[in-house]
């Protein structure tokens, strides 16, 4: 079995989003999976010197045309949200709680809570509204809700993140494959020709 | 007759080359003419705060690996240059002084000048280097070393990127269509079906 596709990205990273919609399928359709890593763009910032990208002079304003005008050439639900970017802390830290139980259910986990965020306008760095929208998919709300404060979770997010600089990881989305690098969701026609015929 | 696709660009930006063998071919498929538009990034960053790839921790390292591998994507020739990224003044004022003669001829030398930088290696911030590549191409080396140095000419290339800035414009390449902006030669898939079914 070929190396999973390795997917890192922020959950208030409407590129991200867009990402998690398309990543899967493509993958799948090579023979391969996907490990999902969400991490916390803010602390990449920290050794990358980047910003978000609302703070950008004229990139800031660019991007307020080119999200939703890309979330439209997918086909990808998008209505921006009104706090925005917001912490990917409660979030990842559900996710990671997640993962160590069930890997499918932690990824369908991230994209409710993409769903959540990017589409219906729900703050997702609220640990309330984390637990709400894992609860509308039957995962337990009050030992997600224990998770959440639980100091050992809490060192997760901020764990995977390191790992994912110490890969050269610095946005998101970013890919690995077989150990080469890919960023941005403008980056998923390579990382399927590679999946699809080998290095180029 | 439909408007012209502004295309904006830097003679030392990769993926402006890149963009320059691609933008043209796409914009005649939908019946639009391409208005070529060199800049200085350099003035641009002074207002945007950007700053060229290869300083930017993390984002440079992986320049080195994306720029090469998405010229063999596109299959476009490509050999990272030994100085980069280096001025483009010398190849805007030959452009903007040839434009005014001829357009066609001025978006030919464009590419001549690109493919001697990123494929052949020649240094095209050298004024005679730049004299030469137009030489090789019929255009008159006497007259356009003297052009190099008109103090009118000399003005050029600063007034174009000023101009370019009112409009929003940050990277290179950026396209305008319609007045709609597209940023990166990532968003020429978006540019070519806003060309074949308008607004999106």
């Amino acid at each position: 079995m070929a190396a999973p596709v390795d997917f890192y990205f922020d959950f208030s990273s409407p590129y991200g989003y867009f990402a998690a919609h398309r990543i899967d399928a493509i993958a799948k359709a090579h023979g391969r999976t996907v490990e999902w890593h969400p991490i916390l763009l803010g602390l990449v910032f920290e050794v990358s010197g980047g910003r978000p990208l609302p703070s950008i002079p004229m990139k800031g304003d660019y991007a307020r045309v080119d999200v939703p005008r890309t979330a439209r050439f997918h086909g990808i639900a998008y209505n921006h949200p009104v706090k925005f970017p917001v912490s990917g802390q409660a979030a990842c830290r559900a996710f990671y709680w997640m993962a160590a139980q069930d890997p499918l259910r932690a990824q369908r986990l991230a994209l409710a809570l993409f769903h959540a965020y990017f589409a219906d306008g729900r703050d997702i760095s609220s640990p309330q509204v984390t637990v709400d929208v894992a609860a509308e998919m039957g995962i337990p709300g009050p030992a997600l809700a224990d998770a959440l404060s639980d100091p050992a979770v809490k060192e997760l997010p901020r764990g995977a993140t390191q790992q994912a600089i110490s890969r050269g990881v610095f946005g998101s989305p970013h890919f690995i494959v077989d150990g080469e690098p890919f960023w941005g969701n403008d980056r998923v026609d390579q990382v399927e020709r590679w999946l699809a015929s080998g290095p180029f």
